[in-house]
């Protein structure tokens, strides 16, 4: 017999289900809402239920918005010569974040990865293709992961989209900011010793 | 303006009011919840409201319950003729954990705290008196925690039902199994070596 009445034992349930969280968060999230007024759990549940409903894919960038297309490729200072490929929404944040980036995305929602069964056909290539049929775009970046999937992806990318007359870059990789060269891996080392420039 | 659009921002504000979870957890969640499908969406939304709508204090002991009276106060298997006081219901589920305790429980929701403003008449302590004026009760044992507003409610508690002819009986305070006494502080030792018993 379980110690928790139904009810309870299903709200904790729910919430173990999320990432990142455990039994016992779960059981302080499930009494904390027990234990909140009827118009915050109401806030709650429609803020997901919101969510659910008004948010969308971007037809143009496939970025998550509430708009389509959404606010950053509707927006008329932003440069359309440029396009900034990343695999996921959450890149787009911090790409934005740096305050340095005035071009427009495009979301892969992916990364090709053979030993997952993730193909080209997988994530939003021919999309991104399809894009770049009218001769605007000047310039891709190539932002995807420096792990193996992402460089794959990238490379696969830049066969496809040089052959355009398309310049093609990709995001240097070295030792973060306030990295230590000691507590480096070699593969970054070797990158950034590959990607030095002269000062 | 935000990075974000306005549905998964209100999103992840919602999730960052719930306890012990950050703002890198919220957006996490966010994003999960935003990824999962339409049904487990639904199912997650409908525990929160379900739990929120079946769940009542019991009458007799202001457990949390689908049911009134609770499944430990409707049990006829239990002994009513003694009552463990808890400061909270999550206090219940921690002295079932144990198999060790067949009588009822009584849930003052909250502990005497003058520094909070709370008084005997805040927390469910004439609910408790009630309890004990047809004679049925012949013990309670006092299961505050072992801090000093639990401790003070305690205190409190016995004066009020020692008079009734009733035993009080008060958890023993000391050592945790698996601790070590040289880093014990010096209050719990204390207490450990006045509740020492003959072996």
């Amino acid at each position: 017999m379980s110690l928790y009445s139904p009810s309870i034992e299903k709200l904790i349930e729910s919430f173990e289900k999320l990432p990142s969280i455990g039994h016992k968060t779960a059981v302080r999230l499930a009494f904390y809402l027990l234990n909140s007024t009827e118009e915050e759990t109401n806030e709650f549940v429609s803020s997901i239920i919101d969510a659910k409903k008004n948010l969308r894919y971007c037809s143009k960038c496939y970025n998550i918005s509430d708009t389509d297309p959404c606010n950053i490729c509707s927006n008329p200072r932003r440069d359309n010569s440029i396009i900034c490929v990343v695999e996921d929404v959450k890149d787009i944040i911090a790409m934005e974040r740096t305050h340095e980036f005035k071009g427009l995305y495009h979301v892969l929602h992916g990364s090709i990865s053979p030993m997952n069964g993730i193909g080209p056909d997988d994530i939003k290539i021919k999309e991104l293709l399809a894009r770049l049929q009218d001769g605007v775009v000047k310039e891709i970046i190539l932002a995807t992961n420096p792990r193996v999937e992402g460089e794959a992806t990238a490379m696969y990318l830049s066969k496809l989209i040089k052959p355009l007359g398309i310049k093609v870059t990709r995001i240097a990789r070295g030792i973060p900011i306030g990295g230590d060269l000691e507590y480096t891996d070699e593969v970054t080392l070797t990158q950034a010793l590959e990607g030095r420039r002269e000062v």
